[in-house]
């Protein structure tokens, strides 16, 4: 026995098609995107009824409204009739109901199909009475929670509580533990958009791996020490990674950020927990504030990303967040910048078995295992 | 027996695939644009010999151009020798023949292959003497009806006094109906081109019915009352839809337009027709003008849309059009507007296997009948 | 037996697929480009150690670097650890090796793989002590000759000698022939870089023939009278195109040039060699200079060519080039505007079983075997 023997191996990563092939993004929007729950927008945001807004979820336009009962709800944003777009702006607020601006079918916010010009004078494909409940437009699954709308396409959703809750629960390693920063309470800061062209994969990597983090990221480095040493902060149940004994605060200089939100706990205080809700969303926890990415990805080599920095109500009024913000903004550019400078290599001969995974990265492998089990491989191209 | 069972019911459409597939509008580039009769250009603008147009049909460049004999032919773009285009221009004035600018092979107006440099030097690929005709320009069919070229890229055209004339007859009921016109004798007072991103099929299906025309155009519905109620113009032989009693022309705001074209009966009079010729040409008639359209589909999300306002040649000359034109550009805006909200639909989920057709629309299905019969049907596409 | 029995037959082209179906040009990037020998950089431009460009051959980013031992060098630009580009500039300077810029795995100038963090603490994916000799950069095959380097992406390089130097010595007959104009002594006296939207290979066969001179190259024509009658510069061994006898240089309005290059012999100068190193070099030799297009095929519609005018040290330090560049310059506007114009026809009907070429063009046939040779026929295609 040698000591060689105690140390892991570099292990394989995905083939470099799974981030260029048209076919394997066609089946991840199919077995993914259009399959799993995937966070869409900031339910706040549609307070209101009648308030809507329009989205793209893999290939397709999802309409979300809410409800004169005040439910928020969801729809395939299309007619039934000769299949218009209902609605065109991405966001607006609706009078009474959804008037189609073609032919003028009429859907209350509910979905029901409420009239159209001489409705009454036509039946059903059978010739009995025209059944308006087969004309409804046509309902997405949607749940909120942290303060989002999630909505699936599937026929038969997945479980929430498993796909999504038990993602956050079972990282935490405590079913309190995301309810003590109260997201759902806190309030939209500042949010950024950021069009990547990567691959969404390349970027769901970089966010669960810091060996990347000593050579890109200076501010965030400085904040928490163990970063510099290439530890992930997602690699074991429960832990998060400590700020730097002589840091103030979660701030792109390490100055006093904002009071801690108020439900955390001590072990939650001056510390940065990491927690990715696959496919698409990225929680990032800090004791006075939250950052969520989430991921619109648009084409093999194309990912849009949303951030949205949220903070207690009294701090997103009236606090100076520029230094709170920025300090994540740059992380962002760095992390984006390293996923586009990877994308082009993915299509070389000379990655076309993948490269390889320190054991800092080791748990990566999980992931393309997860992608593998929803989309198969691809078929070995020339 | 209940009423309800003599009420129409809904039918289908064709599948959204239809409008979206790259390989349906390569079949309909095979099928139906490079294989029937496509009004292409004004034959007035190509009045002197040496004029000469190009234009797309299909994915072919063809070139227009009329010959000493004061004939239009029209030819493939190409030489015959290696293939470049001999004329890169839209539009222009040859001087005594056609000579490609590559290598100098020259033909003469009528398409004979005339000169080459050294072409005394070589023979035919079976070394018999250069059989010159073997080397002309490849022609195309053209005729000259309504004042304008139509050719068809056929082998073998099919008949243009069934698929063009014939189909006017039928829809006017009457042989001298569209001859009253004169449609030959008018001159081009306004042409528009629109650029439309939707499926020439939903340009089609939306000139056929007017089941949207009390949502969307109000200036119409105004002069047309019976448009209001959703009738469509073309749904009965030799119908025109009357103008109502207030109205004094077929202007933006139903003021007098110009005087009647001098040819046109008592019935046609206060009257406006419209017939649509497939594939891709709509003529409008009323009593003191005609609007001619043409499409040129060029992608499956995308249609270049020529429309003509045609005027006895003193209104032409000296006549004030604006109120005249500004009727049916409005028209056109409005109706590509819904076309091209309608497009995006047609990739959903939710419009795979398409919408409904209301009774007002059911004479759609021969349109659609008629594109399967020429193109057949999409395979089904996850 | 009559004259015309005598004569040479037109003899057939390529068919157009050829030049527009993207599996050709994916075929031809395997085949051809990715598998023979590439003319990517001039040698000068990497004088010194550390001096890096990346260059784009086939489907694959190259990156060519001089090493502390003065030896160029070329590598897939890209990191052996998770694929990222190692340079995403065209050029620039090293300072003491490479370093990936995503997680600092760091290589020698000579691609050994000399660092990486924590990399003592992981072993080969077989558990053994790890190999760093397995994780070098990926090399690629290079040679420096006439001042330039060319690479090879295949496995197994072809001869260069056989494939390269072999072609230019056979077409001059001579060995010693090229070596005349000390072509590596040159300095770069002008570049221009073309971006021309046509396929490559009709950039070839318009170097190829001069049946085309006539027609478009007035300023080529008038220097060398030959070029007026159609001959090819390239159609015989040994064979070089004479200036006129009032031509005192080849310059753009035939004004004396400069002193003829010290090593030509008398047969070499007043001369004009043309000669095409397959699959994308041009080298023309004349008394003064020498001209050398490097050709980049970006689809199978985009060619960029670049091509560099090199003379004499002294007259590139200090003479008056715009006389003797502009005179190629205008040869390669007139040229590539022809290919531009060819392109377009490439996919009409009208070309599908291609073109015909007369006798001054015959010799283009043995490139269109030579094409099909390495890549087979397309299948017909609607």
């Amino acid at each position: 026995m040698t000591a060689v023997e105690h140390r892991p191996a570099l292990l394989p990563t995905l083939g470099g098609a799974f981030y260029t092939s048209p076919a394997v993004f066609a089946a991840e929007q199919q077995h993914v995107f259009e399959s799993l729950w995937f966070c869409v927008v900031r339910a706040a945001e549609l307070a209101e009824p009648g308030q809507f807004k329009t989205v793209q979820v893999g290939r397709e336009s999802v309409l979300l409204v809410r409800g004169r009962d005040r439910v928020l709800r969801a729809f395939l944003n299309i007619c039934r009739h000769r299949g218009a777009l209902l609605c065109t702006e991405p966001e607006g607020q609706l009078r009474r109901n959804l008037r189609c601006p073609y032919h003028s079918w009429t859907y209350g916010l509910d979905g029901t199909l409420m009239a159209a010009p001489n409705i009454a004078s036509f039946t059903d494909p059978d010739g009995t009475a025209l059944n308006r409940g087969r004309y409804g437009l046509l309902p997405v699954a949607l749940r909120e929670w942290l303060g989002y709308a999630w909505v699936c396409l599937a026929d038969d959703p997945p479980s929430f509580e498993a796909d999504v809750v038990g993602v956050v629960t079972h990282r935490l390693g405590d079913v309190e533990a995301i309810d003590n920063y109260r997201i759902e309470t806190l309030q939209l800061g500042r949010r950024m958009t950021y069009d990547v062209a990567a691959n969404w994969k390349l970027i769901v990597e970089n966010f669960m791996e810091c060996y990347h983090c000593a050579t890109i990221h200076p501010e965030l480095t400085r904040l928490v020490p163990e970063f510099a040493r290439g530890q992930a902060a997602q690699r074991s149940v429960g832990s998060g990674a400590e700020f730097g004994s002589g840091v103030a605060g979660f701030t792109v200089d390490g100055r006093a950020g904002f009071a801690p939100l108020p439900g955390i706990t001590p072990e939650q205080n001056r510390r940065y927990f990491a927690i990715t809700v696959k496919p698409t969303v990225f929680i990032n926890l800090v004791p006075d504030h939250v950052i969520i990415h989430r991921m619109f990805p648009t084409a093999p080599d194309r990912t849009v990303v949303e951030c949205d920095w949220l903070y207690a109500a009294d701090v997103a009024a009236a606090g100076d967040l520029s230094h709170s913000f920025e300090l994540f903004h740059r992380v962002n550019e760095q992390d984006f910048d390293a996923c586009q400078r990877t994308q082009p290599a993915m299509s070389s001969r000379g990655y076309r078995a993948g490269g390889v995974l320190v054991p800092a990265e080791h748990h990566l492998t999980e992931f393309h295992q997860w992608v593998v089990a929803h989309i198969g491989t691809p078929a070995e191209s020339g």
